[in-house]
């Protein structure tokens, strides 16, 4: 009687005990995809994510500032609200505070200062919340809610066999600013270290991306990466029933990653496509509209897009083609029970 | 630089921070009730809460089950919706979990199953949420959406001179119970020490009633008692700009508490203007109105519904009237920060 949870299993319990029955006209989504969609009223709706930054499992004090805990929580709930194709408007606020920050008003200050002006600069409000003691570490949870019409939901079930395997910015950086700052011994260039560890502290979420993404509809499904590219590429293909083959030799990876890589143990291609946190785009769309995505992305948003690989049929499974052949995907993810 | 926040100087603080700007008109009512509120097209809108049960703060695991864990958390999401005279619909879930219960599955099943027999008893759906381990105390943060039409909801700002105060059940039993918990020496009989207890543990909301007060429009303001009689009778007038005079003798105390006081240092009346966490609903309606809700109540829901007193002007605050002649109220108030 004293089987595990780990993180996905967990999740994967949960979600089967409450999967949504389809009783209620006004639920457009219900749990399993990044966020829930209720009806809003005509061809609107509300889309709803909850995510958590908890101290030492997802920051750490001596490295984050309260500003940076202010844009992380900011960030990794628009990401998931972007990934529907939904502008974020709402959220709600949850502190737990321990004695170590509950009492101090310059950083509580400075974190709220940080959060309104993020709120101001995305069109956010913030409507509410709640306070508590801790007696263990601090964190801060909170609840958004998107906006978009009901047409032009991203859903991560829409992948098509034949569709091109798209996605946002680098991979990988994340992970590897985690490794830096678990390892502070090894020697990288202040100037990369910097770099790597920002992607890590200071991930920001595509949301003007997503936007295009949901308003266009030249995409067919869409995820965030916050487990991995491998990971949540899984979680399309789960909900689409659709299978992947991945091109190793296309993923970008940045310079200041690679630098890591010469000047470590580390596989840089291993960080890109089991790394988590990246908080980048992943999708899928017609040939034609990957082209057309990405020409909107380079031009107006200065946004690089890359096509990793091409959406195949559910037995094919998940692969990646290197120099040394076809072989089938290991998923390996961050468990956050661990 | 280090001034101290206390839980409500905290409140304050971050309301006026985010306070809502009215341009937008899909914002009903911003933070600073219960729940702020959203439009759902039509008249209807939702009504948004959340609130956490921390362990240690909120609960213990000695002496609180995971379904008791799973009822609080529950109930004062719904005491908050009803407090708004709405209807519980929606709920996101956030698990922050330690060691010591993150890895056993009978803990989580409990809790599930829990949770999941109270959504289909209330007709709520859990929509999605997050799990986080922590390597504190564990916690259960909790997001609510409800549901009214938008010239039914109940606000704080809405009491008015001569209105009858009213408060349902019975007040300080929730605080007993944590007294009894705090101090396992006192000699209480058993029957009543479970019934304290379980007040404490496993309070109820009143939904029903709330949605009643809601639909009828017989109440002119209203709030869940969560910090305290005394405390959210001052967020009415506080919102409503008006004074209180209440009658001590008036105030409605179980013969369980009745006999704590008997046999222990404490004054039940202290427990019931002061003590936190009843989940009963205090509101305010004409003298007139203030009958058809009590009728309702009693003949319906087989609720208790007590007038305690009545709404004055601003100027006279809030006082008691007792044996000994009226005195200004002293708002002592529990500071989850403390």
């Amino acid at each position: 009687m004293n089987e595990k949870f780990t993180e996905f299993s967990l999740i994967d319990f949960l979600q089967s005990k409450f999967a949504t029955s389809k009783k209620y006209n006004d639920i457009v989504l219900g749990n399993g995809d990044d966020a829930a969609v209720i009806d809003a009223g005509g061809e609107k709706c509300w889309v709803l994510s909850t995510d958590i930054q908890m101290e030492d499992v997802h920051f750490r004090l001596k490295t984050s500032t309260s500003e940076d805990i202010a844009n992380k929580i900011m960030a990794v709930n628009m990401s998931d609200i972007a990934a529907m194709g939904a502008k974020p408007r709402f959220a709600l606020l949850s502190l737990g505070l321990s004695s170590h920050n509950s009492m101090t008003d310059t950083f509580l200050k400075d974190f709220s200062e940080e959060m309104k002006s993020i709120c101001n600069k995305m069109g956010i409000v913030l409507l509410g919340g709640n306070v508590s003691s801790t007696r263990g570490p601090m964190f801060v949870d909170l609840f958004m809610i998107g906006e978009t019409e009901r047409n032009k939901l991203v859903k991560r079930s829409g992948a098509r066999i034949g569709d091109r395997i798209l996605v946002t910015g680098e991979l990988g950086t994340a992970a590897a600013g985690h490794f830096i700052l678990s390892n502070p011994e090894i020697f990288v260039k202040k100037k990369e270290r910097d770099f790597l560890i920002n992607k890590q502290i200071r991930p920001e979420a595509r949301v003007d991306a997503g936007n295009f993404v949901g308003k266009s509809e030249y995409a067919n499904s869409m995820i965030d990466i916050s487990d991995s590219l491998l990971g949540d590429l899984a979680h399309i293909c789960n909900a689409s029933k659709v299978g992947a083959v991945l091109d190793a030799k296309s993923i970008y990876i940045s310079s200041e990653l690679r630098n890591l890589g010469k000047q470590s143990v580390i596989d840089p291609l291993d960080f890109a496509f089991h790394g988590g946190e990246d908080y980048e785009l992943l999708m899928t769309a017609s040939k034609r509209d990957a082209e057309k995505i990405e020409e909107y992305f380079y031009h107006t948003l200065k946004l690089r897009l890359t096509d990793i690989g091409e959406i195949v049929s559910l037995d094919e499974g998940i692969k990646i083609e290197t120099e040394n052949g076809l072989h089938e995907a290991k998923i390996k993810r961050w468990d956050h029970l661990k």
